[in-house]
């Protein structure tokens, strides 16, 4: 394809030479000269200089403040983006979808509706009365419990489950590992037992949702939980019983969400973050990695909270005293009054 | 059900029309006329004054400090495992369990022993010398290991892996993605390299536990790991090598208990908590979220150790002082030495 | 197998009776007069003092400076690793590896390649072009992707997913839920919506590799991530696109590292850390457990930063005063200020 073609295609100016063939994309510093790359991060200049790139990607500023050294550059606003839509378009020309048809060691319940163009991989399962939207692709072993609905166009790499009743929107990206729709962890004790509360309510997902490798969304105890459009999962995560995810919020691996808190929409939650039950979270919160959530958030704004990570002998000796900190606050407030003018001052 | 009937059964005593027909339970805010519901929780009194719910589940405390508006009220005490034995009765009339047998494309053993009324579902494999014993289900696609052993009366859903040799429970509820018997991490540093400690040991799981979905449990190096009966594990913990685990103990998502660590019965172990090797918690002990447990408690209590939330500036600000929490303290020590009569008061 | 031979195999010099039959090993505490069992740590003393063992591997400094009571000892350098070859040894008599050959419900790509000796259970799907080297086992339910490379003599336990175009090197020993070449989490930002960038580089995984249950590496999003060889992964580890794991670094349980992080080799990296995204750890760093490394490390050593656990109310207590240790700061600064000569002293 040629550079003009995709600058055509997916918008932004070429500065250089626009007739040049391209057939891929690569980093700035493996690219060759039939690829495109790009640069979103100041910090990479450095490997522009050098690299051998067919064609850059960069912003407008970047472009009037940087030298190019005679190098292609495809310049407009939030080349990242463009960069994504670029990488899309050459990954779907270089693999080619599974095709349609289920495989004969498949097992699909006769009151499955399987829509057409479907491809659905060694082992499989398909529960009685589930649904598969027109073209989607259902990996190697996945399990698909009765009554479970998959949206049009969606993708399900091999070995995802997803259990009874549950709702997965269009064009959904699932990873091997995910389990939806597992029981919600709700007991009620009973001397010294717990007593299991069924968990009876589903997970109902939107559109455009991806989930990673080993996440885990559980059904609702009564009523649903829910995934809103747009939503990205990295791998790792936990959400709770009665959770509600906003629309294209995005969390990254190995954060635990307990059940019924609601985070809302556009948030950014880092990775290994915990975020406790029963809170909320307002539209467009960021929460650093690591962070306990232990209240809820009205304001949006970024929230942190994690240790500061020492030498171990450094932080020996801190954290004693943030175990007593209490008593270096005694000791100042036993110099406070000595010191009798500095209530005043105070 | 009327109503009276399921008091009945259940017990507590019905304040208005015990002769309401109930098909099930809900939420206050989505109950409906025949639904029943609960309030355990003194924050949902709101949610109970709009609950078009056919009775409500409450305690005599509650009963007798609120307005019920003329709503029938169920009273008794500890409503919520109440609660959760009327779910449990409703739950099982609306689903039946999947009918004894073992599916064709199971892979069953000849040498394995399955007892009566037991469901195989697809894609399972049963190994040598493995029992599965009476009424119990193994969802598809899940792996029993050889010459390990499944209570009665126990659900595996979906995909849950067993290593050879080991031992479940009578009554089990283990979920998708939940590995039983993988190796413990073992290894002898002899130069630069690591050799592997071979984990010949178990894993020997009582009664009544429920474990949640991706949640990983490994076999003992030499001797076994051991969960108690009735503990209850949710989702994606990692129980490592010889740990013990005592009765009736829950474990929230994400937690991990690193190798030869036993905790005590009836404790409360919050999600994302992690607990290090070689400890000893005592019986009834509660650990809250996000904590690190570095050393053994001696002494029951409820015990924390998460960093505080705050908006990122206002973190960066602190930690930066808990960096360097030893400087402040020496600048308390200079002050408290130009005025030496703090000393004689300390 | 008598003592004599086992030291001729494996070095160390014993003391006491060479002649006895040995047909095991076990802990100290439960070792009967057929079994080895060994002594590293000293902390373990009294059991051997109380141990029935038939030798007791020991080094020479433990070996001189404890009364062995009479017991046989099997005296040398780094007993530990020499029990793990005994043990090994033990091992690998007392389990027999499963046969070669493709179990009938397999699903094996007529163009993959699958050498001698090969072992392929139930269930398990080898896609096209797959290459599974010499003697390697590939469990039940194991999914080997389009063009995916197994190195010789590995071993897959059950359940084990493997994307396209992945490599393992030789000796790997995978556990049940490892998903290995998942899609990394990258998306560019575009209006409040998210765009995919196709991942398409490859997991690179060097030779002697164990990886725990329900572990998670992503593939590249353009070049590779790479493992280097001997490394050791414990259970649910979470390691993001481009990461790089130098040889022989070991990590335990539950860890997360984010994207294009790189660690060097001889690491040992504790349970629950996160590491940050685009860092770099200097060869022969250690890690404490739920350590969040928030910058690069560039000088080898212990590094921690967790927050110290307490009773709840004493944890309140100073919590309250880390969230306003600048207060705490502003109080000194203000005495200081009362006290000039303080100012000249610092």
């Amino acid at each position: 394809v040629r550079l003009r073609d995709l600058a055509e295609r997916f918008g932004g100016q070429i500065r250089g030479d626009d007739t040049r063939a391209i057939d891929g994309v690569a980093t700035l510093e493996h690219a060759s000269a039939s690829e495109v790359s790009f640069l979103s991060n100041p910090r990479y200049r450095a490997a522009l200089a050098n690299s051998s790139a067919g064609a850059i990607l960069i912003s407008d500023e970047d472009a009037g403040s940087i030298d190019s050294g005679g190098r292609t550059l495809w310049v407009g606003d939030n080349p990242y983006a463009r960069f994504a839509h670029v990488a899309q378009f050459f990954a779907t020309q270089h693999s080619l979808p599974p095709s349609a048809g289920i495989h004969p060691s498949a097992v699909v319940d006769g009151s499955a509706q399987v829509d057409a163009g479907v491809h659905i991989g060694p082992g499989a399962v398909i529960g009685a009365g589930a649904h598969v939207g027109a073209g989607s692709v259902v990996g190697a072993a996945c399990i698909i419990g009765a009554g479970t609905r998959i949206g049009a166009g969606s993708l399900l790499h091999a070995r995802v489950t997803i259990y009874p009743d549950c709702v997965v929107g269009a064009r959904a990206i699932l990873h091997s590992g995910v389990v939806i729709g597992a029981d919600g962890f709700g007991f009620a004790r009973e001397g010294v037992a717990w007593v299991k509360i069924p968990q009876t309510g589903r997970v109902v997902i939107g559109a455009d949702v991806e989930i990673g490798a080993n996440t885990t969304i559980d059904r609702g105890a009564l009523d649903d939980t829910e995934i809103g459009d747009g939503v990205k999962l990295d791998n790792q995560i936990q959400i709770g019983h009665n959770c509600r995810i906003g629309a294209h919020t995005v969390i990254a691996g190995c954060t635990g969400i307990a059940g019924s808190t609601t985070i809302g929409a556009r948030c950014m939650i880092g990775g290994a973050a915990m975020i406790i039950g029963h809170l909320s979270i307002a539209d467009d919160t960021t929460v650093s990695v690591a962070t306990v959530v232990s209240h809820s958030i009205i304001k949006p704004g970024v929230y942190t909270g994690f240790y500061p990570m020492a030498e171990n002998a450094q932080w020996e000796k801190n954290a004693a005293l943030v175990r007593h900190l209490d008593r270096l606050r005694e000791r100042v407030r036993a110099l406070e009054k000595l010191l009798p003018q500095q209530k005043g001052g105070a």
